[in-house]
């Protein structure tokens, strides 16, 4: 590991009151600094790097200027949040960052005051600091409430909902636009090109005059808050009509990282009796750490890597990503069918659409973060006789629960949803975690849902939901990488609600579905090992369910197990109410489901995370054991 | 019934080929018809009236310059539908509106192919039609996607997502903003005031000039498509920058009951190789029916009524409505408490928000049609110490599960969800129904779910979760009127995770949740005839569940049956997984769950829909008798 890098004036700030002592002039020693330290920091650890280099200065400058905690700060995502966080009393564990027990990777109410509102979905920031503008000014507290959100997340429609509504904070709310040209691919849309149009203008080429034009104004003594209000938004104003028709003051656009501009911005704006203010200020991701500025994705998340060569630790060979085969095979399909489509959501390499684009990019859609045009966008392709898919992490694809619902089911078009990090997501933790899709899918009528145990299973899913024209179709896999099966040459199409046996048994009966299988395997083997002969069976389908194998499973074994890595409401309670409304545990039947428990799980590592939601092989065994202890009367039988 | 108008013109087109060969001057006729023959329609079944009224002439002139059904005409939310689906071929069953079997109050794939995409959900039409044009342009045929969208419906960011992605379908989309400065309640917003400021311009009020000015223009034989683009881009524009700025070709205002003004600009921006243009059309909402231009609400939705009085139907005066029982308890609660507030997301009479915000304006926020930010919002407030009920209708709740889940649950913020129209809505047939809230909220770690049996119940949840601080609460309520029981005179608290016993019985048990406890009771006295003694519980809570209740339920009796009016992962499946877990079933127990069918059930008669749905007192005696005979071997043993 390199060394840690010399930071005299950092080691005297560990909270931003320390940080208002200091003279402005050291601020910008402090932010070369900060700099400095978080690189190494995020060398050591992996995680989110070049939207944290983006925003040293701003991070300074807002910490500088605005009385936080007070005034309550709002990061959008929150993955730009690691120099806040060495600046709000956590430098002391900011090489713990998304370890097990360490800090997260976003912010979070429970690890600071500075943090007032936890975030890792974007777009969320404005409604929020709205949220807190409002309480204040009802309960009559001074505080204002600050967004800081990207360009990219401004593409997501809840942003826009929040901006039509903030009028009525007036000076309370300030939203700091950090345009950055990039969330995590470039930008897509009409709102990005405006953005790029105001920032090239020939205005912004004058913002030097402007912003020495500013400083001189005020260094008057005298100011009504009108004069200064007429002064910022007359004086600096050089674009911004679409958000001053929303109702904002304009600021902009500014460079985020220049301090001398930063600061005297932003006091103009805290002193301002005019408001909503929107501050346009400009960035560059991954500034001050040439191997981040210069790569594609300026580092946006990176494993550990050596902070001199910027040289990325390497993951040890193995199976390929589960969103690399899928669009590997959905790429291939699509050679011999020019009714694919697919969808992706600002996340063209996360769900492996990438893939897919560099062979038909005609009938590849980024759609920026706006989940809920894309399922929409999908359901018109589909009702127009094409094959969309629809690529969208399970998490994320909450964000368009109610497209889902009255746009595909209910009209009952083929719309086929690549699920993408179902389950657990281990260091990105509970923001991130795929928890709840078979169970808010499921519940819905004309819906189909698989979940893939295997990489070789996610390509026939792939192909099966290709030629599935019959109405809806969901697929689930997680994140990572695959357990290491040969990939099919040929994918199968799979005949719906149908699972498969995968070993036969007498006694015990575990039905999984999805990733599971393989701890359902290993679970196997030890139970066989005590003499318990155990049926396992990959269910694929969690609706609808194959209500044959399942009854055959109850009627033919002593105990039976559902395995999932899904909560509440999923599989398990399927097949529960499958039983009772066939009377199948009329007669008694030994019936246990294993699911994620009801609880947030934090990040952490991945096996862990599986002990710690009891889904892994000694868990399951033990679960079939204590079934099998437990007598007719409802206690626990002394063991063997 | 006041008798049929003459409407001779109308008698003679049955379809948009029909219509497109009469001469445009013929046009006003027709849609002075078409307006007669709508206000007498919707005078004998009652329904939605004002947005019909206001888009008669948009109708006519949309069909009569457009090539539909090829051209795929969308209308957004579907309820101004009504002269549309007169002129394509469904006048014949226009007096069957919103009548089991009969025409939907909304748009319906399944009713005609002039409806290439259901509606009922605001927002939706700029993706489906954006999904319409690229599919053809892919497949290279030559249909057009046109949406028709309400300003209410802009302020939704859904439509803001469409809007960001609209320019990749050129010529092929085309927008018709419907501005009639008023959804179902007066709108809100930056948004709104923006569309305001243009109409009021002084631009606006110089159309006629422009108007004939570009029908000069088009007079002339030879244009280049460039030509045309310009003119009326440069010749119609006053305004508009937002939607340049995000890549539109802006045209308008336009006064939409002129057809002379609106087929010469739908002809020109038909022919435009420019695009995607949005097309600003201002019109009248209940245009030519004096009742309705008259009244506040402009008779969105009305009962049937007398066509030349306007005077509307009377209920007959019964229980108050759940809604209001709400809003009038949240607005006594908040007398004593000023950390209360309510938010509407564009529903305040609808949600009984109204009655709050008489009492206490200052704390009442109607977000717009935003429900993503209202619950964000909601969090935000909560986060600052301020009690936030979000009163949301549970279909449109789906819109924001997300922030449910990211911004609420994990944070565990105590928002209050007050979820009207759960459950089955009658009329409004399935985009309304309220089907899954139990499903996809009794999932989310931290939240809990409550359903209220009675008004009397809605007044205890009200008061329980204003009380309750510990984290994120729901409480859900039907459509209709309460059941008629006295409203307490003080709101109890109730306990968190306990129900309550309302019948004590010893052979069946009987286990509701929410609305069906009075059919649960029904069922009971028949069950009791039949010489089984009944217990009826009213579960209260499914989440928390009531364990100890519930095991002991199961313990004492032969036949536990689950009633929720809610589909499949809800109460019935959080009762079998506690059972499961604790092994009740292990030495047999019949439990059976009612529930709603895995299907969307069409709009109709109330009762008739229980029926079907299978949730009335026969359904549920049937239920248990069925269980009971079930023998040991799990076939039916014959009646007794």
């Amino acid at each position: 590991m390199t060394s840690r890098p010399d930071t005299p004036l950092l080691d005297t700030v560990d909270n931003p009151r320390e940080l208002r002592k200091l003279e402005q002039p050291q601020l910008r020693q402090l932010s070369d600094e900060l700099r400095a330290e978080m690189i190494n920091a995020v060398g050591s650890t992996g995680g989110h790097l070049g939207s944290g280099l983006g925003v040293v200065e701003l991070t300074v400058a807002i910490h500088y200027v605005f009385d936080t905690p007070a005034d309550r700060l709002v990061w959008d995502v929150g993955h730009q949040a690691y120099p806040h966080k060495i600046l709000t009393e956590r430098r002391d564990r900011i090489r713990t960052l998304r370890q097990a027990d360490g800090l997260s990777g976003f912010t979070k109410r429970s690890e600071s005051e500075y943090d007032p509102f936890g975030a890792a979905h974007s777009s969320t920031s404005i409604s929020a600091a709205l949220g807190f503008a409002v309480a204040n000014k009802l309960q009559g507290k001074p505080g204002r409430g600050i967004a800081v959100i990207g360009d990219g997340a401004m593409s997501a429609g809840m942003a826009y909902e929040a901006m039509n509504n903030a009028e009525q904070a007036g000076n309370r709310l300030i939203v700091i636009l950090n345009d950055n040209d990039m969330s995590i691919a470039p930008p897509v849309g009409g709102l990005s090109a405006y953005l790029a149009r105001m920032v090239s203008s020939s205005e912004y080429l004058g913002l030097r005059t402007l912003a020495s034009k500013l400083a001189r104004k005020l260094s008057r003594r005298v100011h009504s808050g009108l004069e200064k209000a007429e002064e910022f938004t007359r004086g600096m104003v050089t674009g911004g009509t679409l958000f001053e028709e929303l109702g904002f003051y304009y600021v902009g656009p500014i460079d985020g990282h220049n301090l001398d501009h930063l600061i005297p911005v932003l006091e103009n704006v805290r002193d301002s009796e005019q408001g909503p203010v929107l501050i346009h200020v400009v960035t560059k991701k991954g500034k001050g750490y040439g191997p981040a500025e210069d790569s594609d994705d300026k580092y946006h998340g990176v494993p550990k890597f050596d902070v001199v060569t910027g040289e990325k630790a390497k993951s040890a060979p193995g199976a390929p990503a589960y969103q690399n085969v899928f669009g590997e095979t959905l790429a291939k399909l699509a050679e011999s069918d020019d009714r694919i489509c697919a969808i992706t959501a600002a996340m063209p390499s996360g769900t492996g659409v990438d893939r897919f684009a560099k062979a038909h990019p005609d009938r590849t859609f980024d759609v920026g973060i706006a989940e809920q045009h894309g399922v929409t966008f999908a359901a018109g392709l589909a009702a127009q006789g094409m094959r969309p898919f629809a690529a969208i992490y399970s998490t994320f694809l909450q964000r368009a629960f109610d497209q889902v619902v009255h746009d595909v089911c209910i009209q009952n078009l083929p719309v086929r949803f690549a699920i993408d990090r179902a389950g657990l997501v281990g260091a990105d933790g509970a923001t991130h975690a795929g928890s709840f899709d078979v169970t808010y899918l499921a519940t819905l009528p004309n819906m189909v849902v698989m979940a893939a145990a295997d990489e070789a299973e996610l390509v026939h899913m792939t192909y099966t939901a290709a030629e599935y024209d019959d109405g809806p179709i969901a697929f689930r896999y997680p994140r990572g990488n695959g357990v290491g099966v040969d990939l099919p040459e040929v994918p199968q199409k799979l005949e719906i609600g149908k699972g498969r046996i995968v070993r036969h048994g007498t006694k015990v009966a575990i039905l999984s579905l999805g990733t599971r299988l393989q701890e359902a395997l290993k679970a196997a083997d030890q139970l066989e090992a005590k003499g318990l002969s155990t049926t396992v069976a990959d269910l694929r389908f969690a609706k609808p369910l194959d209500s044959a194998l399942i009854e055959k499973a109850m009627r033919d074994h002593d105990v039976v197990v559902t395995v999932e890595e899904a909560a509440i409401g999923g599989l398990g309670a399927h097949v529960l109410t499958l039983a009772s409304d066939r009377g199948l545990m009329d007669a008694g039947l030994k019936i246990r489901t294993m699911r994620l428990p009801d609880a947030f799980q934090d990040h952490g590592d991945p096996m862990k995370q599986y002990d710690e939601a009891g889904l892994n092989a000694p868990q399951i065994v033990d679960t079939v054991l204590t079934a099998l202890r437990h007598n007719s009367a409802g206690v626990e039988e002394a063991r063997a």
